[in-house]
């Protein structure tokens, strides 16, 4: 085992090295909270290490910000400035890699009112449409990692010293993304190769629909002739690879838009826009939503399903065995990057263009006609437990076992 | 005398109320570090309190900065990002009010090559040159203040234990903006009122040129015929006044470009681009300077003044009484905001169109043609001292005294 500072170093060389395997010469940019500034200097560091011509620090601060959601006049919030949809959309066009360290406490708006959190949620998509529809074809590089901030880390850990509670999510974070291991790197090499596994399996099987049943599931979900399955690393326009998640223990595909039928029952909670959805049950007909019932946050989700016509349809369908290393941690994450990799999940929204076959080079409107989901939004909810069982259907009919009681049953 | 905390929450309150003097519905830019975050959150609540629309932080850390000029490729450092060039410019165009919290280590790149930070400047001056002509007319609200970082008070208090440093310069500041007295917004008001009466008495004698006389100095600087006295208070394009620097106790016009000749020599440690300048003597011929010499950083300087034509011709002439509350507190700052306004002292580099009578309206040509130094720099350095006598020259050739032994003589 390793000292926490090294775990630290090692974590951060993995954000340089695999999540954006930043090239010589190449930007950076990375949005990250004032929170975590100490962690953010060190992947700086090692960024010019490898290589990097300017590396741009995105800082938001979570007080300022919900300083603003409380306080500002509510018809601002559907404002987006233009100069920062320059800034991605040139950043892009140069080849820039895209690092995102979340550690936004999950529920820092919980008492700010919904329709400003819709408002906000929406300019933001619709102004960074074309930012994310590049994002979404691998054009560029881009990792999504975690670093802990003091609240946040207290909604995981209730139960220890608050002077314990940062170091306790510090080491679980280290851990899901193997930084605690001798020679990280080459461990993930190992771990990329046995998410191909799984993609290679089921790419092979071409399975037509999938269907869930757990208690409070039944769904059936149609796939994309075209669809792809996908997981752990990608390759961007340039044949660069990059870790689009770290950690990542999903392989995922699209659905077929119109192809989704049933019921389906969250079984962890959500953290979106910074409030928190919980115990919710969502009914599809033809890949629309046609109802939604949520223990808490019902005015969030509905709100959220409003952003546009893409918002009632789901997005992706991710496998992830219940015995998972973050799933065995035990641990409630409250963060999606953590509890989506610890569960079976489905995104709502838009569709990755990757995950259908020649995705990556189709326009909007060929994704569309080969029944790809669009949308402004693209949020991730957990639907797996040791009680999930999931059936492979081919397009003659027969069924297969994928999942039984939550795990892999190939 | 009132608690720290109270002095904090007054002084976030000038900065909002008198500095940038925000309006209803105003947008405001913040450029802060990350090490004075918790002043920047006080004095966002503060900003919203007062009805603002939105405040948007352009955070930088002063870490992250290092490392950038330490080790990023050499020729990247003459780029600008036109995105933020947009930021500033459509935010001055919506009537936003800009403030800088200044609070970096005065020699924070004392290692870094001379040329990295020359380009830099240069890149900065050429691409914000819209945005400062703009500030420089006037056009928009605008407010430097400062606030603590540790290795700036380090500097400033070395003799101190280091746990003492920081509220140390806290202290000082509070001080130097009238923070710390009962009715800071009141004590603003007379003491805008007290330099008006110095900016009323200079621009009813309408000197045609000033001749300073110290050891080691021997200038004389002729004004132009529309030169217009300055100080405390502005006034921006909607008629709403704002106050340029707190502190402030300087009065200042423009001189004549091309009417500077003889030698000044520094008083004060200069901090440029973070690098300490000192002891330096500076020769003018005709408006132009002809020879420099520095005890300490004279190549940073050589590279300064050869940013463009401008930068080897002066663009502010400021009085400042040698026994200014400033200069009386006996504190070296190493901070031009502070340095300044305890010394009398000149900027090369740009004038400022309101130091014209009707300036604000002339466009580029009409400003030169009027006499006023154009530059994409604009660098205040120190010349006052108790020794330093000024007489005012009238048309006629007839001298009165302005300065005695550093103070009014009038």
């Amino acid at each position: 085992m390793n000292t926490f500072e090294q775990q630290l170093q090692n974590y951060a060389e993995l954000a340089v090295k695999v999540g954006v395997n930043i090239q010589p010469n190449q930007y950076l940019f990375i949005s990250a909270s004032t929170d975590v500034r100490d962690f953010v200097r060190i992947i700086v560091e090692k960024a010019y290490a490898a290589g990097a011509r300017q590396v741009f620090v995105d800082w938001s601060d979570d007080v300022v910000s919900r300083i603003r959601y409380e306080q500002a006049p509510a018809d601002s919030f559907s404002e987006f400035p233009s100069w920062k949809i320059a800034e991605r959309e040139q950043l892009a066009e140069k080849g820039a890699a895209f690092m995102s360290i979340v550690s936004q406490s999950p529920d820092l708006f919980k008492n700010v009112e919904a329709s400003r959190i819709r408002d906000a949620q929406k300019a933001s998509g619709q102004a960074l449409d074309r930012y994310r529809q590049m994002m979404q074809a691998d054009k560029f590089s881009w990792t999504v990692i975690a670093a802990p901030s003091a609240d946040w880390a207290s909604l995981v850990f209730p139960e220890l010293p608050v002077s314990e509670q940062v170091p306790a999510l510090w080491n679980a974070i280290l851990k899901a993304v193997r930084a605690n291991t001798a020679n990280p790197v080459e461990e993930w090499k190992l771990h990329d190769q046995t998410l191909h596994e799984k993609v290679d399996y089921l790419n092979s099987k071409h399975y037509h629909k999938l269907h869930y049943t757990a208690p409070g599931t039944d769904l059936t979900i149609e796939l994309p002739e075209l669809h792809t399955w996908c997981g752990a690393g990608s390759v961007n326009a340039d044949g660069a690879t990059f870790m689009a998640n770290m950690p990542t223990e999903e392989v995922f595909t699209a659905p077929l838009k119109t192809g989704v039928n049933g019921v389906v029952s969250s079984t962890k909670p959500l953290s979106y826009g910074g409030t928190i959805i919980d115990d919710f049950k969502i009914t599809f007909k033809d890949g629309q939503i046609t109802d939604i019932t949520a223990g808490q946050g019902q005015d969030v989700l509905e709100n959220m399903i409003q952003a546009d016509e893409g918002a009632k349809y789901l997005g992706e369908v991710a496998l992830v065995p219940h015995e998972s290393p973050i799933s065995a941690s035990g641990l409630l994450f409250y963060n999606t990057l953590f509890d989506e990799n610890a569960s079976n999940h489905l995104a709502i929204g838009s569709a990755y263009a990757f995950n259908l076959d020649g995705g990556k080079e189709m326009d909007r409107k060929e994704l569309e006609q080969n029944g790809l989901n669009q949308s402004i939004t693209h949020v991730d909810f957990m639907i797996g437990s040791g009680e999930m069982d999931i059936d492979g259907i081919l397009a003659d009919g027969t069924k297969e076992p994928v999942f039984r009681n939550g795990s892999w049953a190939f």
